[in-house]
């Protein structure tokens, strides 16, 4: 929830990130920030070829103020950003459709995050390397060293973007259904559906080799559980947030 | 699914759309592009304001190659949008996580969409009107002739922002699980965790008058659905296919 007086650490505010509708619905502080992207793990990221704008979905965590990102689902940005280019990362939590007794006051319930900063391709290979780490061992505590190596051909072909963001701003709805004072007074219905990305049951490989458990460390993703808390909760145990 | 072998309409391929890596994940036909984008709600919109991308959520829908969406919340694009701008409104539906046997092999099930096109505002008093309709009728069919009537100021207040697609590609990941051939030999676990957006149970407003009842025709929005199917459903009824 955005709280305008934290005294808490907040992402400067300038031109490009200022919320400037329903500015009651912004924040800036890490906190609130941090935590919005630490629930996803997908995000868009938007960027610019030849005055095209792109924007692509792909998967990004969180490392303090830097993102990364997988790249290769964005081959075009990476061919022009050895120097850094403008991006902005975001990120959307949808809660709830919102039915009001007017038009104008239908809704949604809502959090998301716009970062911006400049684009870099990781490069050197112990920060790749580490990495390539991070992006399973984000959503699967200490996965990686219970998985087949990595071999220096896969290091080569796979691509990690880092972004440290310079800019960023929140926006977050839940207030349900809001309407004018009188429409109260109508003889219209009106409500709010929740929703929320939910984890069905884990499917195992059918080719498993017999005697292979499911290992205690994904216990965490468990069917009907609510991915934001399953990303969460992954999230601070292979990033603990420091003291 | 892709089909590339269909024969139906489909939408223009160049240096712009076309999809440069895992090409057997692409499709540009209409049928495929336009149900993905008509079992969503929410959008990402890029653009670009003075060299600054920009990645914005907002709520859209479809009516034949055109797209609409809510616009207030682009409002620094708007100011730019006269002449109608360059744009990329990007869907992504998130199916599952896939653990596989090695890292490289990590990846998601989802589907998505990229469509470009040039933006511009509504302003045409009578295709205004009818698009405010349609931003509430799309997702609750109908609904708008049970609300309080909608102002002129409210009309002049509300924004909304319409494309053609011009060419637009999808991108569908539907495989689980597949590691290398010679992985399927080693002690690892793989799974697949399936996700989806779901409905929770829709909740009243507190403030409903005696005796208001839910209308029959939001009965696809029911607790435990969904949100794709309701979204789907409810398009296609506001939205008749043509013959």
């Amino acid at each position: 929830m955005p709280n305008p007086t934290s005294t808490a650490a907040s992402y400067p505010v300038d031109a490009t990130n200022k919320v400037r509708r329903l500015r009651e619905r912004a924040a800036y502080d890490h906190d609130t920030i941090h935590a919005l992207l630490d629930a996803a793990m997908m995000c868009h990221v938007a960027y610019v070829v030849d005055g095209q704008p792109f924007c692509t979905p792909t998967f990004f965590w969180r490392e303090g103020s830097k993102l990364y990102w997988h790249g290769s689902s964005a081959s075009r940005m990476l061919r022009n950003l050895s120097d850094g280019e403008p991006v902005c990362l975001t990120v959307t939590h949808l809660d709830s459709l919102v039915l009001a007794r007017s038009a104008i006051n239908h809704s949604a319930d809502y959090r998301s995050v716009l970062a911006f900063g400049k684009a870099r391709l990781v490069q050197d290979p112990q920060e790749k390397a580490r990495a390539l780490v991070m992006m399973v061992d984000r959503l699967y505590p200490g996965r990686t060293a219970e998985l087949r190596a990595g071999t220096r051909q896969e290091a080569r072909e796979a691509s990690v973007v880092m972004m440290e963001i310079e800019r960023a701003s929140a926006k977050i709805r839940s207030q349900g259904v809001t309407d004018d004072d009188e429409d109260y007074a109508l003889p219209i219905y009106a409500e709010r559906i929740p929703v929320r990305m939910v984890l069905g049951e884990p499917e195992p490989c059918g080719r498993l080799l017999d005697g292979i458990e499911r290992p205690k460390a994904l216990a965490g993703y468990r069917g009907g559980r609510s991915l934001q808390d399953a990303l969460t909760e992954a999230h601070a145990v292979t990033f603990p947030p420091s003291e």
